[in-house]
């Protein structure tokens, strides 16, 4: 998947000669949808992550996940945000966005499970842009984050809140 | 670490004989604090899981991170949310909780950086609980969770929904 209409598009005139074209607060536009990538759901990773970081015994074996909602093995809901999360900072880094990290992130939902073999597309749009009021070499956006398996279905949704510079804060953006 | 006071104490009167002791929703308290435990951070794990799914510069060297507010190589913070999770998860299982997962995370913060040789401490608080409407075999609870580092600094906080059995809907609790 690639971004047919990235709100990371530089704005007009956004000339670096040689220099890096890094993308800063300037250059984010408030509205847009990106589409960021997928990511191939594997069985040997979904129980890998669930004996490291959440073996309740829904997220370990088909047979204890039969007795739930789920159904047959899902992925943790943590395991389906790295795996997001795996996706952005792959798109974060290519696109060389200045990002200096995230304070947290609102309203989170997993809204329906995650299969082995499944197949996820994360999306997004900015929502808001606001420069910080105490440094002023940096701003904050926030992003609507809409992760979708391969039947177009929505698996996790929540907004992100990321920081990232403003142009002329660092020497690469001079 | 161990819970101290535990909300999910099992009520008065609540005795099973021979049966597995389930927590069940009838059984949580809502106002109480547990401790679930801790969790030692190694910079291999951090690195392990950043390569994985955060591989922002500031999450796979010393360098990159002195560049930012990090200063140092700091985990990823859904990397703390795994972490954390694991915890949890640890718990819930040793504790035998009834639990269906969750649908979601509401205010997840990360409020400082989380660096190897941290020493994590999850505890929480339910802050309420309420049978589901439509499905009278579960209810949820509301837990704020609040994650701090061996000097006491809160790291991470989040409320998470939990879906929880309430007694007599399964075999077990019969």
């Amino acid at each position: 998947m690639h971004s047919r209409a990235s709100p990371f598009a530089l704005a007009p005139g956004h000339g670096h000669g040689y220099a890096p074209l890094m993308i800063y607060f300037e250059d984010l536009e408030v509205g847009t949808d990106t589409e960021f990538g997928s990511y191939e759901v594997t069985r040997e990773e979904v129980l890998d992550f669930a004996r490291k970081y959440d073996p309740q015994p829904f997220h370990l074996s088909d047979d204890e996940a039969a007795k739930t909602y789920f159904g047959r093995l899902a992925a943790s809901g943590w395991h389906s945000c790295a795996m997001t999360m795996a996706v952005l900072a792959r798109y974060s880094v290519e696109h060389q966005q200045a990002v200096l990290g995230s304070p947290g992130i609102d309203e989170l939902r997993w809204r329906k499970p995650v299969y082995p073999g499944d197949t996820l597309h994360v999306r997004g749009r900015i929502v808001d842009k606001t420069p910080s009021r105490n440094r002023p070499e940096m701003g904050s956006f926030r992003t609507e984050t809409i992760v979708t398996n391969q039947d177009g279905a929505a698996v996790l949704t929540f907004t992100s809140i990321v920081l990232i510079r403003r142009r002329g804060s660092d020497a690469a953006s001079a």
